[in-house]
């Protein structure tokens, strides 16, 4: 076995070993999708990535970048062999400056810790995708999450002012910094950014915080079918009232976790489900509540509002946990992440649901309704392989509406390994030039989480 | 002249000439920089553009994209010859989805009217970079300009979602579109952003925009010396209070603007200033406008916290007007555009003044501090050529301090031609190649904007 020898004399006899199977897949395993590796190999820093790094450069060894291991793409999953790079003992708070709302920290930090940490000093890092306990800043980093707040606060790369990195073959570089502002050369950084490790292994980044709002208010409505929801959102974006979230549930999703629901129990006349949260000081988030249940409540039913922190707690854990809940319908799913304008949102909603049918499949969605990005999903049998290929010709179809209501065939989980063909059918052929023109620049030998992205 | 008539077949002969004075500078003239070119072009739209790009790649011809002309490092100054494209024609509203929050501009509309555009419609397009009315998004685009309400928003990148560009050898490509979130592919939308126009031409952009607030409400503090300043600042940072804009000025600037305030007569004992305003629902803003009098106030004295609209656009109009002000002391300046953490304002500040004495030369900052970013500035005659020749020598030392502080050389103005030097002082040998490489696929004869940005 060189190859795990080699690598344990770089990062010593505990930290490199054979790739088990809980390397060699990720949450997208409901596809039954799952790679091969010879090794798995944990360094212990920046300076260890590099040395791994420069010895897999120079064995032209391909290289999976590992995080937490819950992306929806199969971004972590090794698909041509070589090493795993498991970065979670890179998981250190580098620095943390409060007075400047800023923290750096090691690429395997878990998003939770990271919220942990800022919430500690008043602060916050608003970017909240859906497996906080699971994923690591670094997985995030390099699908450029979302989540809920995004709505209001961007997505992740809108908080990250500077990466280090290892690049080919095999060097710490560090782009950016714990400045907010740098317009200095190529921004390099944002080209980091969601690059899904085909371009380098980020090791460590620079956080932006912000002080916690004081209050956060959530409001749900729901309405008859999907059309009245439409109705609500697009009043709701024309009110000028800005919500710090606008999440929904289709009828599927809210039947699926009705049980669950912390508030009043949901009627079977729930065709489909708002969940705006007003935030800030305790005066403006009392003011745009009140505009909210205004909004919100003029065709729909207001069906919870909870002011305590315990309540608006109970609320989100229920909204985190709408993805197990259907789940649990069929024991399986196929989910994706497409996005459109959010003023097609029911259009997307209304297809998701007829193009299921049309491969037998029942279906449902639910999401970010202020960003028109919808986790359309397809429900399973995970022990019958022609019901995970019909979703599978699915999804095709999906993200064929996806791209003709205007929009993406993600939103927020990345292209990984599964949705590259589906890249490849969109993407113009001048666009792909240089994508493949950047990818040959970082990495020559093709070596950095091969299979992916492009 | 063939190659004036060329381009006249591509664009027709009212849109391409000679090169006249007007487009050789920017509003970097001050410091007798300029350039030449054999003919200017003015291209009717995107494919246009595409035109006259495919003749001057067939041609070798270097190609240097005009906006406004309002930028201060020389991005828009011809310095190889060929053609000065023109951008200003391309200044139409190609889209306009105000129940989406969003709209599509070409590159040459000003900023100014990118901003009264979005206002007609209850909405707000954030960045406010210094000259607006000169300024076109385009170049907003290709600097990734700031301005005041970029410490709590943002600068223009954030607001960009999509781009329509001409790339080498001739072809109009677009990345991103009217999606909020999209993470399919490398993310060129946001290489290109800020690229100063060296890797291909921004013809158009979708735009992100929010409601406006329907409040906002400045407040003013002077302290007797700028280590008074910082601790205010300080103090604010760590008090949970966010303001939307957190400004500064030093004494030099305060006593050149001093003139025009537009609150009561401002005291010799005016060291430093600080402008921070609260923003968002009235209820929202009057509640952090209170914070801001009471954590500004503890240390300095309030001199002017107007509450009338009227009153408040005066105060930003002299802001706008502090860089006439200072020039006005001696006729000319250098201004750069450090950036440092904010907790280091004040030693960036002091320096500033040290430097300007060791050079002879009168020096005053003004500018961001929430974002740490400083238009270091240094007086001169703009007559005098040693005076010049001293306050270049004198940013150079400027540079030095930023990188020497954490920061940058260039918190929003960009590299351009004039601080190209600077810039591969302080670039890492691995950083620079990777910033050659991707310039080269995307400009393989090296024909975009020679001699900017890397």
């Amino acid at each position: 076995m060189p190859l795990v020898e080699e690598l344990r004399r770089v990062v010593g006899d505990a930290h490199a070993g054979r790739a088990g199977a809980a390397v060699l897949a990720d949450a997208s395993e409901q596809r039954a999708f799952a790679g091969r590796a010879d090794a798995v190999v944990a360094p212990a820093d920046a300076a260890e990535v590099a040395a791994v790094v420069a010895w897999c450069y120079e064995h032209d060894v391909a290289i999976t970048p590992r995080g937490g291991g819950s992306g929806l793409a199969g971004g972590a999953v090794p698909v041509a062999g070589g090493v795993v790079l498991d970065l979670g003992r890179l998981d250190r708070l580098r620095a943390f400056e409060p007075e400047g709302w800023r923290m750096e920290v090691e690429a395997g930090m878990r998003t939770s810790e990271v919220a942990r940490r800022a919430r500690e000093h008043g602060l916050w890092f608003p970017p909240d995708p859906g497996a906080a306990e699971q994923s690591t800043i670094g997985g995030n980093i390099a699908t450029n999450a979302g989540g809920p707040h995004a709505f209001r606060y961007g997505v992740t790369g809108a908080w990250v002012t500077g990466l280090e990195a290892v690049i080919a073959p095999g060097e710490v570089v560090r782009v950016g910094g714990p400045v907010r502002k740098d317009v200095a050369g190529l921004d390099l950084k944002r080209l980091l950014i969601g690059s899904e490790g085909v371009l380098g292994i980020v090791t460590a980044a620079w956080l932006r915080l912000i002080p916690a709002p004081e209050a956060a208010l959530p409001v749900v409505a729901v309405y008859p079918d999907a059309a009245a929801g439409q109705r609500a959102l697009t009043t709701l974006l024309a009110s000028g009232v800005q919500p710090a979230v606008l999440e929904f549930l289709d009828a599927g999703a809210v039947a699926a976790a009705a049980g669950a629901f912390p508030g009043a129990g949901l009627g079977a006349g729930a065709g489909f489900m708002l969940v705006a949260e007003a935030d800030g000081t305790p005066e403006a988030a009392r003011a745009v509540r009140g505009e909210l249940l205004e909004v919100l409540g003029e065709e729909g039913e207001i069906v919870h509002a909870p002011e305590d922190l315990a309540g608006v707690r109970a609320l989100w854990r229920w909204r985190d946990g709408v993805s197990y809940s259907v789940v649990a319908q069929r024991g399986g799913k196929l989910s994706e992440d497409i996005a459109v304008p959010p003023e097609r949102l029911a259009e997307a909603v209304a297809g998701t649901v007829e193009i299921g049918a049309r491969h037998g499949l029942p279906a449902c969605s639910w999401g970010h309704a202020g960003d028109g990005n919808l986790h359309s999903t397809f429900l399973l049998d995970r022990e019958d392989a022609g019901e995970l290929a019909r979703a599978q010709r699915a999804a095709h179809e999906l993200f064929d509406l996806a791209v003709a209501l205007g929009g993406t065939i993600s939103g927020e989980h990345g292209i990984g390994a599964l949705k590259r063909p589906d890249l490849e059918r969109f993407e113009a052929p001048a666009v792909r030039r240089l994508q493949h023109g950047v990818k040959a620049v970082f990495d020559p030998k093709g070596l950095f989480n091969p299979g992916k992205a492009i």
